[in-house]
């Protein structure tokens, strides 16, 4: 009999551009096509997208794309995947219209996109997919059941168990103990906070917090958070009106965001407690909040043009109050203080995570992860959406409540996983790397660029230019030097002389007739010989020469 | 009558770089001379030391530098201020060891070193100096009374309130009783966890975690921690020999401080638990314990090359545990989790903050700031060693505690603060910056070239060398083109060729006679909007055109 293959190409190994695709004999069924966003060392790269290279020539296979949420890490990479590929996509209503959002132009009218609503029974090809509601920090999301030809597979999404959530709707348990006495042959959990010990707080507990901020603050109160967090927008705008304030939003993505949800039913919120960001200004500071993005600290961000004062028509000062809702994603740390910092600078008072709970995690903790695999005891178990220490940590959870470490399988990006209806095995893992987006380029920028970049930021740039006469063996005029970067230029009375003195004299040591690669080759280990015994620096030589 | 002026120089408003000055008439004290790590935005920087520039024209006014404790951001730039200043140094017996061993050659040899004591008086000029002991995560450390012409000032230095530290010498709280019955004018305190609810747990909680993970590992132990954490060090020993195993240290700077711990009595460890690196690897893998630098992800330090498999002559893999007992620095994360996961691939089991409590802060947490205030009742307080939210935070916390607001001075580097004795006044600010230390170059290295990094770093950089004939106004021989950072690289097919052609058109385009840096400009600039229409990107772009 066919085996289920079931390949993680995103999101496994890393937080970020979640992708899995299910293969069965000629049929391909894709769950999620999300983005990642840089690392530090990543510099110049806008997005990373998964590298789903594996799928070039299955195109025609491709029975569908089912999306579990609205978030950037589950739908970002769309537009790119679908320009390539021409398959249907499969989304709840508030998800679709997030898609429909980043959908530009003629794509958006290629694209098949279907709405799908929990209960709902999909067949694509062998797969039949019923989606269920799970809470998580953006309404309208699911986990999904695929019955396959070999047995139930399970994937969570992104989750929580949270019982008194903003929009009233708590994860489906129901149909997960229902899937469960059918009997899981395998479940895909989200895994961001096994390291996270009890129960995430529920939405709700928000509420409360928020409320303390807006009957303390007496001045303009300017919350950020990220422009999907739908029901984040709900609770500010509730407690806003409660408080006797109106709301602005600020940014295009966060007024594109909240109109399509109030028109889709969403958000419920009445008109008039809606202003323009020209006319909200005109009232009251105490009457006045401000809803932005930049919450990561993204200098071009609403907020992060606050902080250095650089947006247009808003400024931020003494008197004002800045709550930063969300949590900060692992690595921007640095820029989230900075941005803490200069807004205290500006006098604003700032409410952040460490002095306020106004943020909670959209995912599932410990608690219930172990709540999740007991409700659906399933044969195999395989760890989502995670670093490795999360799929790693997931694993011992999961043997904690009894799943045998042998059926559980702890695999980066690329593994082949593959199923009968009792065994599950990990075979090879294909080739992927990051694809990354910079500007218009979409994968050309490589790794080896990305080091490049690295090296030039690490020590800078000295460019030489020359003029060499090959047969004399001679150099012709004067030889030019530039930097960028280096601390030569601002010791350039000293060092950049004695630099052009190394070319000149390397060019005399040289013998008529060496190639003119040789002499840049030369000119180069000689400068890099220089900078590295002068100052301990070993900055990218570029030596460029021509022929005379 | 005179004033006395405290002059933060670093540490206020920032994690790093503690220096403080005293200066009362033509007389100044100086209170620790460290450095800084750099963020992730400055590349290529090795660390940061303070802007002293204040002090140049007062070298011969120095009396004394009183260093607090021996870690980096409080010793760390002496190397380079005492090249400059020659000003006796007091410090007590470990601090000192740590400072010579971080002095090299000559400067060892000028530098007068003086111990110091909790409990002596020390004269400089108008000020007298009454160090005290505190706890924090390195023994020796002291809080500073200083008693100056208009009133008592107390430095706490870092501190926590550890009643049952490793070395058994809890903080000196009857000292501080006395200075509040002398009567405090002003108090310099710790904000480092101004922001963390609640009382640091004791260093000796750690013991009972690092015993857990000895008692379950099977194989080898390898312990990463910072060279300086004396104490950390000695718990580590103590917990190998009580579960029978051998300690081997790796890395220059922690064996010569373990060996000179123990010279001076710091470290109590019998000759037969140390093995050498070479010779711990012949004992069974349940025997070996190493202790190593890297806990911040460091790619050269031990753990960093252990974990891409690039150390000389140690391996990690299935069966070892690493343990990092050490708090990530802030901007560290994403670096820490990446060695973390790396560690991980190897196969071998990482056990890191969250999944067991193997490290404990060195700082006061919330109660033990409020505990300080409450001991000293000064009449005026400065909040110190910590980012401007950390400043904000112990400022509120000192409100709660009954100093009023107008007592209270939130200032970043470089305010200069007057005292008389009943009276605080925040004055100007001296101008300052970062001195960026990179390679051997001090100061060097502006803001403008970390700018000049980050450009490169962002987009790369395009060079383009090409002869000129400035009479004709004509391009002579070809163009040569050189990319490095840029994806331009990767699509050299199309786009080089493209690029040069634009170069080619734009000298065609002027005119003859044109001087030859307009030309330069006007390849720039074309460059630029090719390269920006054609992938949205902005790299570095050098053009040297040489006269022919």
């Amino acid at each position: 009999m066919e085996k289920l293959q079931i390949i993680p190409l995103g999101g496994l190994g890393e937080v970020g551009k979640n992708m899995t695709v299910l293969e069965y004999g000629r049929n391909v069924l894709i769950i999620d096509v999300g983005i990642m966003f840089p690392e530090g060392d990543m510099p110049g790269v806008d997005y990373i997208i998964p590298d789903y290279d594996y799928l070039r020539d299955k195109g025609d296979r491709i029975r569908g794309i089912v999306i579990t949420h609205g978030h950037e890490d589950h739908i970002g990479a769309l537009p790119h995947f679908l320009q390539e590929f021409n398959a249907p996509v499969y989304a709840t209503k508030l998800t679709r219209g997030l898609i429909e959002v980043k959908l530009r132009g003629d794509l958006r009218k290629q694209v098949k996109l279907n709405t799908m609503e929990p209960g709902d029974i999909i067949r694509l090809g062998p797969f039949t997919i019923e989606p269920y509601h799970v809470c998580h920090s953006i309404p309208d999301a699911v986990g999904l059941g695929i019955t396959t030809p070999v047995g139930l597979i399970v994937h969570t999404g992104d989750f929580k168990l949270d019982h008194t959530p903003v929009d009233g709707w708590p994860t489906d348990i129901a149909k997960l103990a229902e899937f469960s006495q059918r009997g899981v042959l395998a479940l895909l959990s989200d895994s961001t906070n096994s390291d996270t010990p009890g129960i995430t707080p529920s939405e709700r507990t928000l509420t409360v917090a928020l409320n303390d901020v807006f009957r303390q603050s007496k001045g303009r109160i300017i919350v950020a958070t990220f422009a999907s967090l739908i029901s984040r927008i709900q609770q500010v705008m509730d407690v806003a009106r409660s408080n006797g304030r109106k709301v602005a939003i600020a940014g295009t993505t966060m007024v594109e965001n909240v109109k399509m949800a109030r028109h889709l039913g969403y958000l419920d919120v009445e008109d008039d407690l809606l202003f323009s960001l020209q006319n909200i200004n005109r009232l009251p500071p105490h009457q006045v909040t401000i809803m932005a993005t930049g919450s990561q600290g993204e200098p071009r961000s609403i907020l992060g043009r606050l902080a250095t004062g650089r947006h247009p028509s808003l400024r931020v000062g003494p008197g004002d109050t800045v709550v930063l809702s969300s949590h900060t994603i692992p690595g921007n740390e640095e820029t989230v203080h900075r941005l803490i910092n200069r807004l205290f600078q500006k006098g604003s008072n700032v409410i952040y995570h460490s002095v306020a709970p106004i943020h909670v995690s959209g995912h599932a903790s410990q608690e219930e992860q172990k709540m999740m695999i007991n409700i659906l005891r399933p044969k195999f178990f395989v760890p989502v959406h995670g670093e490795l220490r999360h799929l790693k940590q997931h694993a011992i959870l999961a043997q904690q409540v009894g799943i045998d470490r042998k059926d559980i399988a702890v695999v980066e990006n690329g593994y082949v996983l593959r199923f009968t209806q009792d065994s599950m095995t990990v075979g090879e893992r294909i080739p992927g790397g990051y694809i990354f987006v910079d500007g218009t380029w979409v994968g050309a920028v490589s790794q080896s660029i990305i080091n490049e970049r690295e090296s030039l930021a690490t020590a800078g740039v000295c460019t030489v230019s020359l003029r060499y006469n090959e047969k004399q063996g001679k150099l012709i005029g004067e030889p030019h030097l530039v930097t960028q970067g280096m601390a030569i230029t601002e010791t350039v009375d000293t060092l950049a002389p004695e630099a052009l003195k190394v070319v000149r004299n390397t060019v005399k040591s040289i013998r008529a007739g060496t190639r003119i690669e040789d002499v840049e080759k030369a000119i180069q280990k000689a400068l890099g010989s220089y900078f590295y015994q002068k100052a301990r620096n070993r900055p990218v030589i570029i030596v460029m020469a021509l022929a005379d």
